[in-house]
């Protein structure tokens, strides 16, 4: 059984005792995986915590399943000065990026089945002169993807795609295009149908005005922009509906209609997602080559180092990458070695 | 006990069905209403859904609560031509303008403790020369009132009001000012405190742009007009937070720190009021002399007449209304005359 491959995180947020927490919740299971951080940090975090977790190194990735069980195993990826909760140190910066990098040097290799991330903090890698915007650019740079990726956030309640992401609402706005809308929800449909075992998905396009623009007096984007990105994906024959009304699009007699829904904006996604489920979301990057999921809150330093925080959604993140992962090995003609 | 008095709405639309089942469901309590409305009409929308509503005409008010546990009382108001479900018709329109004139005159002589309106279709009132945008303004100028007419959506888990309403995003974004964020919050800190019993409300005004822009990452609405209009709040000595991510104010745990949302814009509100509770939420009128509420829904042409609408929302509506109203007359000194 390949273990998933766990990244450190920024050793200053709350990673480290999420991943502690996750071993607790999973040993007793039938999936394992490694961490790919600091040993002696994740022991210290264990003493400080109080959380009886023995902490192991392995050098090869063949031992995980048979000793996690007993312990954490951890790929030793040695930070450079000691962690202070709360404040992240550009100094450790470069140890954040390598537990990335070898995560997905061996997810690529096919020694780990998935990768699976810590929240990291970007200022404080850009401030040590890490080039890329996020994760998600970063693992597209080592994966030596083509084409984009699409952030894709689920929960048992929800799954949503927001086309843009990361941008002031106004900008957004700007950057909606049919072309955006169009290669979004193909590269959704493509792995709801290859990772998520949804032979025929139903995609649920949101419009992006109030009552989506009531035929143009509210706002001509759906008319403009989404009905033309609709019709280009319902002729490649994907089963596409909207532009959906935002605001009636979530509702439980909604949701039962479709299988992701196509979001415009970031809050447009999320609002609805979080309020549903606030603690089991998951964020799952389409259109890599390999399968990555990570929690969808922050390194969350208000809380970091006082034992109080959840590992609901990075448990989730190792769940739905196990589940991925599985569906990966039996398209490809394997036998799936973790559970679906 | 004073009834409220509950409008017609467009008879095209779900009203007539709505104000039956209302009946059905109020007949035994201790409250009671008035349809403003054709009887011809409402006893052939009974006999078309089978539903047993008995329905009687009153000329007065003083008899509807003696006779409401065994009819439907009726002040009358006669549409011009039958209706067609489904199919407005524009000489219906004086009448449907009257049944709201007739209410909310007899809300102002007091006669009537509240005005309930069911849905209209404004496209066909313009045709008819109707020269107002809507309900809202309609009743703003029924009743004289001055300032600003504010939107509050309620149902059990959530109160939201959103600051800008019914225009495009882009045009909502352009239209949000510290102004208008501060005319909204103190009208509804007022309503809050006066007409819903709350004695010191706790408002949570949201942030625009994705996690409230991220120190200006992600937009610069949060410094330049949100921050501003709190600070204008707190000096008043209201109860302010914010501005707040958007997409994590709407969970159980967030929702419990604040009576109700300031919201941006109409889908930032109306997404997580309908994804948490789709049948019972309920439109309030906050700065008008009487009481009005109303269902959160439309004239939904397409299932009128069919006998399958919801009346939740109407029936939420008609509670609402009633406590409003009881704590309106206990504030003025009186007895409350329905129940809160």
């Amino acid at each position: 059984m390949r273990p998933l491959a766990l990244t450190m995180g920024d050793p200053a947020g709350i990673g480290g005792e999420l991943t502690l927490r996750a071993w607790q919740a999973w040993r007793s299971g039938v999936g394992c995986f490694v961490a790919m951080d600091d040993p002696d940090r994740l022991r210290r975090v264990a003493q400080d915590m109080c959380l009886n977790v023995p902490v192991t190194t392995v050098s090869t990735l063949d031992a995980v399943a048979s000793l996690f069980g007993d312990a954490l195993p951890v790929w030793p990826v040695y930070l450079a000065v000691p962690v202070r909760p709360g404040q992240p140190d550009p100094k450790n910066a470069a140890a954040v990026i390598a537990s990335i990098e070898q995560a997905t040097a061996l997810a690529l290799q096919g020694r780990a089945s998935a990768v699976v991330t810590n929240p990291i903090n970007k200022a404080a890698l850009y401030d040590a002169g890490f080039p890329y915007p996020g994760h998600t650019e970063f693992l597209a740079a080592l994966t030596g993807a083509t084409g984009k990726q699409i952030m894709m956030l689920a929960s048992p309640a929800l799954r949503v795609v927001p086309v843009t992401v990361h941008a002031s609402l106004q900008r957004s706005i700007q950057m909606i295009t049919s072309e955006r809308i169009v290669i979004a929800a193909r590269t959704t449909a493509a792995a709801l149908q290859q990772d998520f075992g949804i032979a025929a998905p139903r995609l649920a396009i949101a419009g992006l005005n109030p009552h989506a623009g009531e035929q143009g007096a509210l706002g001509d984007e759906e008319t403009t922009i989404i009905g033309p990105a609709i019709d280009e994906l319902r002729d490649e024959g994907l089963d596409v509906s909207g532009p959906w009304p935002p605001d009636t699009m979530f509702t439980a007699m909604a949701r039962a209609r479709y299988d992701v829904a196509i979001c415009m904006y970031h809050d447009q996604a999320l609002i609805p997602l979080k309020t549903l489920d606030m603690t089991h979301g998951v964020n799952v990057t389409l259109g890599l080559p390999i399968v990555r999921t990570s929690p969808d809150h922050g390194t969350a330093y208000d809380i970091a180092g006082k034992g109080i925080a959840d590992p609901s959604s990075l448990i989730a993140a190792l769940e739905l990458a196990a589940q991925l992962a599985a569906r990966r090995v039996v398209a490809a003609g394997g036998q799936p070695d973790l559970p679906g």
